[in-house]
C-alpha cells in the first residue's frame, strides 16, 4: 500500500471531565483516538477537522504504523498536493465517542464496574460527538476550524458543528449527506440492528462476557448497508448476473482450472458473483467491528434532525450560522440522494447564508463520497484553494 | 371480512407421474392445493389461470371456509363483476410446488424417507411450476386459457407460460414484474436468504425435526422484503419520522392516555412508527411462513431468465410466442421499476408481437400490483372485456 503522507500513529487524549451527553446522562472521563497531518501554523488558523462517518475512524490518511496495509479511508483526499492539502492545512481525524477504534465506547471497561460498558453504554449522538470534538479543538488550542467537512454521518458532524458552534467553523463541506433520515433510511437502520438484536449470541449487548461476538447478526446488518451503498446501475455494471465459476481457495489459488460451468447448480450456496461479494463484505466487517457500535451509530444516524426542535424548520435551524457551505452529491447515491442535499441548499438560501452546492454525476451511488472521482476531487480542490487564500496558507 | 365471491374452499389434486425437473431431477408424486371460482364453460375457452407471487398461494379470491378472515389474496381484482369477472370466466389458482399452504413442498413428507423434505426438497424453478401448472391444466380439460396472469413472480410465471407452451395462452398479463432479476435484486434476496441460513435454529433446513422454526432469520428477511415493496416515498406518507408513542396493548386498547411524549428515548426499541410497522410484519410472517419456502421462492426468482438459453436475446426467446400481451408497471416500484416491464415490451415489439403497456402512476411502489387502483382496474377490467368478446363470454 501507498500513500503520499507516509506512516502516521494516532494520540490517545484523555479527558477528564465529564461530558453532558443528550440523553440527559453524563459519561465520566473518557478518551478519544485522534490522528493529525500537516502542521498547526502559528495563529491556529489552518485547522480542518474530518469527521467520519459509519465505520471509519480518526485514521483519515497515511498509512497505520501498526499495519502497512491500512491505508486511512479519505487518503485519496487528505494528504500532501492532494484536494485538502496537508502541506497548507493541519487535518485532524476523531474516532468518535461509542465507536470501536480506540475510543471510548462500549467495548471498553466502565470504571465504576469494572466491565466492559456493553448495552450500558449511553446512546449517543451527533451533537454529542460534536461536543466531544470540541474539547479536542480546545486541546490543541483551535478557536476556530478553517473547515469542518464529512461525508454521509461525517457530513451530519459538519452541519451540526456550524449550528452548535456557528464562531468555530469558517466553511463546512456536507458531502453525501442529508439533513435528517428518511422512514426508508431508518427502515434500512432498523432491519440491520433486527439482525443484530436477535443474534442468540447478541447476549443483550453484554456478548464480550461470554466471549463471542454477534457475528451472524453483524454479517447480514453489514450486507443490508452494501446494497445501498451501491447504485442498481453500478451493482448491474460490476456484477451483473454473472455466475460465480471460477473458485478461488483460501490461499489465493485458482479452483481446478476447467473451464467455467455456465450452468445454474440450483442451491442455496454462492451461485451470482454479487452473493460472493456481499457475503465477502459481511464476513469481513463481521471480523473487526463491534455489534453494539453498530447499533450505536445507526441510531445517531436515526435521530440527527437539527430541525427538530425548531418545528421541522431547517432554515430556522440554521439562521445562526456564520461558515460558508459547500454541499456536494452524487447523481446516484439513492440511500442519500441529490435530492436530500437540495434541501439543506435550499434552507441555507431562505436564511440568506453563502452555499455553493455541486451534484456529481456519479456512477458509483453513495460510495462515491469515498471514491476517487477528477470532477469531484477537482471541486474540493478548487474550494480549499479559497480557503487557504482567506486564511493565508 | 367480506368477499363478493363468498365462501370458497380449495380442493387438493394429487398427481401420480413423476415430474421432471429443471434441475435434472425428478420430482416423486406431488399434491398441489388449487382453487377455482366461477363456471368452466362447455369449450372450455374461459379459463384463466391466476399465478402467485411469493408468499400467496392458491387462495386468490373470496373467504376461507376454514378461516372466515382469510380473503383471497387477490379479491379485489377477481370476482363478480371484479375487473376480472368469474360472472365470465373461470379462474383457477395454484399453490406452487415447494410453497408452504399445502401443496408438496419442504415441509411435506417425503415418502422415501418418512421424514419431511427440508433442505432435500428439489430446488424448482418458475419453468418447473408452469409444468406443474399445465398438468392442472390437463386435469380440468383446458387445452388453452383465456389468459394466464400474475404480477411480480407471478408475472414471470404467466411470461414463462407464453414461452413454454404457446398454443396454450390465449392473453398474457405480466404485472409489476421483469424479465430478469437485476444485481440489486439478487443481493437483496441475498441478504434475505442469509439471515435464514445462518440462524441457529435453521439446522441446515432441517428443523422440524428439531421442533423450532428459524424464526429471526424469517423475521429480518421478511423486513427487508418490505421495504422493497413500498416505494420511498409512500413510507415517507405513512411514517415519515414520527415517533411511536400512543402504545398499543395487545388487546388493542390503547396505553395510558397520557399525551404523547414527543422526546426521543435513546434505546434500541421501537422508537419510529416504521420501526414498529417492520417488526409487526416480520413476526407476523414469522408465524406463518416456512423459511424452506422462502429460500426455494427467492431462488426461482435469482434464476428466472428466459433470455439465458438463447444468448441473452429476450425477443429471441419470445419468437415463438403466439399470446397477446399485457403489460402492467407502476411508477414508483423500485423493486422491478417500469424499466424492466419496457424491457419486455421492447423484445415483444421487437419480435412483432401484440403488446399493450400501461405504467400506472400509483404512489405505492411494487405493492400496487396488489391494491385498488381505478386507473389500474379500470385498464384490466377493459382488456378482460376484449379476451370476454373474443372467446365469447
Amino acid at each position: 500500500m501507498e500513500s503520499s503522507i507516509g506512516i502516521v500513529t494516532p494520540q490517545r487524549m484523555h479527558f477528564a471531565e465529564p461530558l453532558a451527553l443528550q440523553n440527559g446522562s453524563k459519561l465520566a472521563g473518557y478518551d478519544l483516538m485522534v490522528e493529525t497531518y500537516g502542521e498547526l501554523n502559528a495563529d491556529r488558523s489552518n485547522a480542518v477537522l474530518v469527521c467520519h462517518a459509519l465505520n471509519a475512524s480518526h485514521h483519515v490518511a497515511g498509512i497505520a504504523a501498526d499495519n502497512p496495509k491500512d491505508v486511512g479511508w479519505w487518503d485519496n483526499m487528505v494528504g500532501p498536493g492532494k484536494p485538502l492539502d496537508t502541506n497548507r492545512f493541519f487535518v485532524i481525524g476523531v474516532n468518535n465517542l461509542g465507536s470501536c477504534f480506540g475510543s471510548t465506547g462500549p467495548m471498553s471497561l466502565d470504571e465504576s464496574t469494572g466491565q466492559p460498558y456493553g448495552a450500558r453504554f449511553p446512546v449517543v449522538t451527533v451533537e454529542d460527538w460534536v461536543n466531544a470534538q470540541a474539547r479536542v479543538a480546545d486541546a490543541f488550542g483551535i478557536h476556530k476550524f478553517a473547515a469542518v467537512m464529512g461525508g454521509s454521518l461525517g457530513g451530519m458532524q459538519a452541519l451540526a458543528w456550524s449550528i452548535m458552534y456557528p464562531e468555530r467553523v469558517g466553511h463546512c463541506l456536507v458531502i453525501a449527506s442529508t439533513p435528517k433520515l428518511s422512514a426508508q433510511n431508518i427502515a434500512f437502520n432498523e432491519v440491520a440492528r433486527s439482525a443484530i438484536l436477535s443474534d442468540p449470541d447478541f447476549h443483550g449487548g453484554n456478548y464480550y462476557a461470554h466471549g463471542v461476538v454477534p457475528r451472524r447478526g453483524l454479517r447480514v446488518a453489514r450486507m443490508i448497508g452494501h446494497i445501498t451503498y451501491l447504485s442498481d446501475e453500478d451493482m448491474a455494471t460490476k456484477f451483473g448476473r454473472a455466475l460465480r465459476r471460477a473458485e478461488v481457495m483460501a490461499d489465493g489459488v485458482k479452483g481446478d482450472g476447467n473451464p467455467p460451468d455456465d450452468g445454474y447448480r440450483f442451491s442455496f450456496d454462492v451461485e451470482f458473483e454479487v452473493e460472493s461479494y456481499l457475503r465477502y463484505q459481511g464476513d469481513k466487517f463481521a471480523e473487526y467491528f463491534d455489534a453494539n457500535t453498530y447499533l450505536l451509530i445507526t441510531r445517531a444516524l436515526d435521530y440527527f434532525d437539527p430541525a427538530r426542535t425548531v418545528g421541522g424548520d431547517l432554515a430556522k435551524a440554521l439562521s445562526h450560522t456564520t461558515a460558508k457551505y459547500l454541499i456536494v452529491s452524487f447523481a446516484t447515491d439513492w440511500r442519500f440522494a441529490p435530492a436530500r442535499s437540495r434541501e439543506i441548499v435550499k434552507a441555507l438560501l431562505d436564511t440568506r447564508r453563502t452555499v455553493s452546492y455541486a451534484e456529481i454525476d456519479a456512477p458509483h451511488g453513495h460510495d462515491a463520497f469515498l471514491l476517487t472521482d477528477a470532477r469531484y476531487h477537482n471541486l474540493v480542490r478548487a474550494y480549499y484553494e479559497r480557503i487557504a487564500q482567506e486564511v493565508g496558507v
